[in-house]
């Protein structure tokens, strides 16, 4: 259940001395061999882009969309850091090039951690060769650990294709929200697909997993997702491809919603019966991101009338007196007022650690829905501060 | 400093039995012996909006901005509750009339507390009599006790426009937005000006006071803020009226945001440099809704990577090789990059009750600023559960 799974890749991670703690921070998947193969990405859509998304980005068209590895440290984001922080993400390439024997533009490069400190060098320039040395073909455990961050469990997966694998590993924990905020994602497949067709297949896969999911709203500087196929299994249906990459997004987007900071629940907010499905979407996602909503959720509280609240203020076509909403299968509002219902059943309901809300607006055929979590006090502890 | 401060208003605050723990919860705002005076309102965006809101909507258009009282209850925001809840709210109304001696319609009303429950009317029946009886010329603190909710502290204001006088009170926690959200005020002035003035200078003072905060982006179904206006100082200069009125808000609104829900700061996030005064304002107000960034203010910490972070995703233009940050005044960031700074000085800054941050985006002429908080675990207290 891993990056490696794939036939012909092989992956570490080390400690490499970034992160003052002492765990690992340091990690790569490469090809066997250190030949470059198709590859495809999809980047964050901040403004204040991190050089490694700069330079991964830059890498990519220099190659037509090949390459041989991807390296990735935890521990530091290499974001606001200007022009020297963009000549250390092209450093850290030409290392991993320099021992792979392949081209530095081949090399893609992700980074993770805090924003507006210099990336260390020191420790990327005496660990890349030790990292190289490491690669294994059962080490993509090791990859996913040295990316972690404030996650508390690795994020891994393997979904079988019929003749091919897809394989992964993310990073994910706080800042998750729509158009993918801090996360890492690197898949790997041995199937053969093209540059092209990856982008699209991963575009797609990325807009119906990490992207229906937030936390918090806010989006990262750094996030990508890469794909590597190496070609090893031949061509493959491409309907087959595009699910197995979406099942493996989806897998990885779940994981991470159930270890964003802090969470206690993953919830399934549902919005039905709204005139379109945009605004069925912006309503799930004012429901996702209320501070309020959340809190509740925290304390399962089946308030409804917060729910009802913000799909007031959503900017879509509302009318209070249509609206019903469910708690799992407990509806408890209906054309706008309390339903009666069971409370101790919606209790068992509010208890369980994934929930699903359904609101029906009672307007039109328009659905859709955003994974999303609570707002707990272990959320205010792991961002009050940095260290 | 208080809402009886003008001349020729009366005012008293009850318990009659709709919060459970016994505190005061009915609340009265009236005229020196019923008598219709000019009145003027402004209301929540909110779609689902309460019954009084409907009701005093309504009343206010009857009776072509005249007023003689408004009757206010905590413990139960009457909203989500259907025909039956605005047939409360109408009903709140006559029972005032009845015993003032005016007409319903010149009655106006508001609400807050939990959404989705039937308003209890068996103690507002039985109290509005007391209520009335227990008017007096200094009422106002106990009305402005009986409209608390989670707020820990009464918020009364008192501004000598020179030759008349404007007064106020309010109430406001949690779920304070743009747009007024969650929070009453009511406003009296001994000054003379026709509803059709009133409503255009509260207006402006609502939108220069109370929607430049924010708490946590969440917007009530019951938010308004109301002006009688009884004339008995005569005619004023109306620039100096729209002062004082603005003022009375600014001072309320200020109150609001330094207790809100657990919360430990006051920030004001100033953006400086914009394409236009709009962008800032929405920069402003995407760090200000930012639950990391509310974090980090809790834990006085100058972590300005969030909020570059935040610009680059407010969907305004923004080019992070341009960007300053300041906290107070220590320049943390310049061009984008970390500046060399006093940390121990910063972090005096940083312990202050008070908090500005100036992000200069060196691109335009354009500012803004928004009142905000910080996101601590007592507000995840007072929002987890509604008991």
């Amino acid at each position: 259940m891993t990056v490696t799974d794939p036939k012909g890749f092989v992956a570490a991670g080390i400690a490499c001395g970034i992160k003052p703690s002492g765990n690992p921070d340091l990690s790569l998947v490469a090809t066997d061999g250190g030949r470059p193969v198709n590859a495809a990405a999809v980047f964050t859509q901040n403004k204040s882009t991190a050089a490694p998304v700069v330079v991964t980005r830059e890498h990519l068209a220099a190659s037509n969309g090949k390459a041989a590895a991807v390296v990735l440290n935890s521990g530091n984001a290499n974001a606001a850091t200007g022009a020297s922080g963009k000549a250390d993400a092209q450093r850290m390439c030409e290392l991993v090039a320099h021992q792979l024997g392949c081209k530095p533009d081949e090399v893609l490069v992700c980074s993770t951690g805090l924003i507006g400190i210099p990336l260390p060098m020191d420790p990327i320039e005496g660990g890349v060769g030790r990292l190289v040395q490491s690669l294994r073909p059962d080490g993509g455990n090791n990859a996913a650990q040295a990316i972690m961050t404030t996650d508390t469990v690795r994020k891994e997966v393997s979904v079988d294709g019929g003749g091919f694998t897809v394989g992964g590993m993310a990073k994910g924990a706080a800042m998750l929200a729509p158009n993918m905020a801090t996360m890492l994602a690197v898949l790997t497949t041995d199937a053969d697909a093209s540059p092209e067709t990856l982008t699209r297949l991963l575009q797609a896969g990325v807009r119906d997993s990490f992207n229906v999911m937030t936390v918090d709203g806010c989006q990262s500087t750094n996030d990508t997702v890469i794909i590597l196929a190496n070609g090893s299994a031949g061509a493959v249906d491409e309907e087959k491809l595009a699910d197995a990459i979406f099942q493996a997004c989806d897998s990885l987007a779940r994981q991470m919603v159930g270890d964003a900071e802090g969470a206690t629940k993953v919830v399934e907010v549902h919005v039905v019966g709204a005139a379109s499905d945009d605004e069925a979407a912006a309503g799930a996602r004012q429901i996702a991101e209320s501070q309020l909503c959340k809190c509740s959720w925290y304390g399962q509280d089946p308030y409804w009338g917060r729910l009802v609240a913000e799909l007031g203020v959503a900017g879509i076509e509302f009318d209070p007196d249509t609206v019903s909403v469910t708690y799992g299968d407990i509806t408890v509002c209906r054309n706008g007022i309390t339903s009666m219902h069971d409370a101790t059943a919606l209790q068992d309901v509010m208890a369980k650690r994934e929930i699903t809300i359904t609101c029906d607006l009672g307007l039109g055929e328009g659905s859709a829905y955003v994974l999303t979590n609570d707002l707990t006090h272990a959320y205010v502890d792991e961002n009050m501060g940095t260290s």
